[in-house]
């Protein structure tokens, strides 16, 4: 089978043998997967990763123990956590110490043909998604996870800053919760995207002291700072934007006012699932462009450009 | 009357008339006042200031519209909040947007024989509590604050970072709530001030993932990233350090981990003058020199001396 290979900043496509199926696992045949831009920070180094990445994708299960499982269209939670610890007890595998990371760490991802999981991971998905749609399940559950962590009240005003993948799913997630989302975001063509929710061309100056909730998503180094002037006293501002390297805040503003910082990662697939068949999120116009899998170095280039959204890879054509 | 002046990094005595008594404020004689961290970053620049500063303090009533109070001994809450606005009415005038501050914003601060506060923000200190000790209400209800914040369980692992005066004083307040705090430091000396609670000199490595709350009262720019490693995932890192200027932090852990970072500052007085009364925290062993006011010059060189604790201004001898 073809597999992507992404070692010291290159991305080639292999020949592998397919990945044996351990008990308790599913061999799931991939039918279309997301480049997320964590696969992007991996290709720069992050984690010192080499290996195939690859953590956005659905699939059909084509090996089980329980046949039940066979021929399931499926998503993955992508934590495989050890079931034993404290905290797979408390529900939190995403946080298990010993855990390996689909395509992040220690388990090879899903940019190849076939792929294993644990069946504790998998999620049927209901025929009513489109496979393509059915990608974003991953990173609506991470944006989905914000309403886990943080008390948000229908109505709460709440500010999202950063108009890329990830910033256009929250505020479609958190005012599908009936908050009143202001999404800011440097691009006209991408705040356009999003339906009923009001938003903001980022000009010279953002409003500050303003809402008791923000939400930085836009993975640059500004953005932390930009989120703690906008919220108001007493108010939390929630870290979505994995950037690289060292961000440096004035933590000075963040005290006085006595702000809350919620850093916020994968989210539980349940409710994602449930807003992506309902139709309140909706992701049709974030798919920019779609390649074979023996197309992945394009797909990679493609995705790194500016302005676009996300990249799809498909099975070989 | 003789005040401490500070401008331009220098301190100065200066004679000054006898301060005004607008409606609904008293005319205070300072009986004692703690040289604070903050003043010290006051002198360095921090916020542009210039004026008298100081913002712990414990004085006499000498001048009041209602009788009552005249002869009290008073702490006073340092935030003057304009009691009208949403803020105010939440009880949080401690974040009033156009409150002033005692010492620090636009009110002259308690480093001078007489000083004035509103009377709603004064509190009498009960005579078991020697005046000395009674300068220390406004750091411990900064302690106490945290309490107020995040919901930490009798028997809660906390670790607290920073055997400064702050971290002292957080260590014992938090240790009376009933949790079990490890509190570490740089000097042998300082930690065995602390009675009854565990205390670990930093060595070269600190324990990772290893407390669901940690403080960072190291007032460096270090302390919040060795908070971040300590705390277990979903845990809470208390900011308590106002460091002046950018701390560059590397938010990738925090978010991995999904921590929450909470900015916390003053506090209610009411908690902390139980505590002091009742023994729970002992401030004797914190101060380490006290200054007749017209030796201001020398207290605040002393104040910002390797080693040294709290410094105390009296009146002038």
């Amino acid at each position: 089978m073809l597999a992507v290979h992404l070692e010291s900043g290159r991305v080639e496509v292999r020949k592998q043998p397919l990945p044996r199926v351990p008990h308790g696992f599913a061999r799931i045949r991939m039918l279309a997967a997301g480049i997320c831009s964590t696969d992007l920070e991996l290709q720069r180094g992050y984690y010192g990763f080499s290996g195939t990445p690859g953590h956005e994708f659905v699939g059909e299960v084509t090996a089980a123990d329980d046949p039940n499982w066979i021929g399931r269209t499926v998503a993955g939670e992508i934590n495989l956590a050890c079931g034993q610890c404290d905290w797979c007890a408390r529900g939190l595998g995403r946080h298990c110490p010993t855990r390996t990371v689909l395509g992040i760490v220690q388990h090879p991802g899903a940019f190849r043909e076939f792929l294993t999981l644990p069946l504790r991971n998998l999620h049927r998905v209901p025929k009513t998604i489109p496979v393509e749609h059915a990608v974003f399940i991953e990173p609506i559950a991470a944006a989905c996870e914000i309403l886990d962590q943080v008390r948000i009240a229908k109505n709460d005003r709440v500010a999202v800053l950063g108009d890329g993948k990830l910033g256009l799913l929250i505020a479609q997630v958190i005012h599908a919760h009936g908050a009143e989302v202001h999404l800011f975001g440097r691009h006209r063509e991408k705040l356009s995207i999003v339906k009923g929710i009001a938003t903001e061309l980022i000009g010279k100056k953002l409003p500050e002291r303003a809402y008791p909730v923000v939400v930085d998503a836009t993975g640059s180094s500004e953005g932390l700072r930009a989120a703690i002037s906008m919220c108001v006293p007493r108010g939390t501002v929630i870290m979505k934007s994995t950037v690289h390297g060292l961000v440096p805040i004035d933590t000075a503003p963040a005290i006085v006012n006595e702000i809350t910082l919620v850093g916020s990662r994968c989210g539980r697939f349940e409710p994602a699932i449930r807003l992506l068949a309902s139709g309140k999120v909706r992701v049709d116009q974030l798919i920019s462009e779609q390649f074979p899998l023996n197309r992945a170095p394009e797909a990679f280039s493609r995705a790194a450009t500016k302005g676009i959204l996300k990249v799809l890879l498909l099975p070989p054509g």
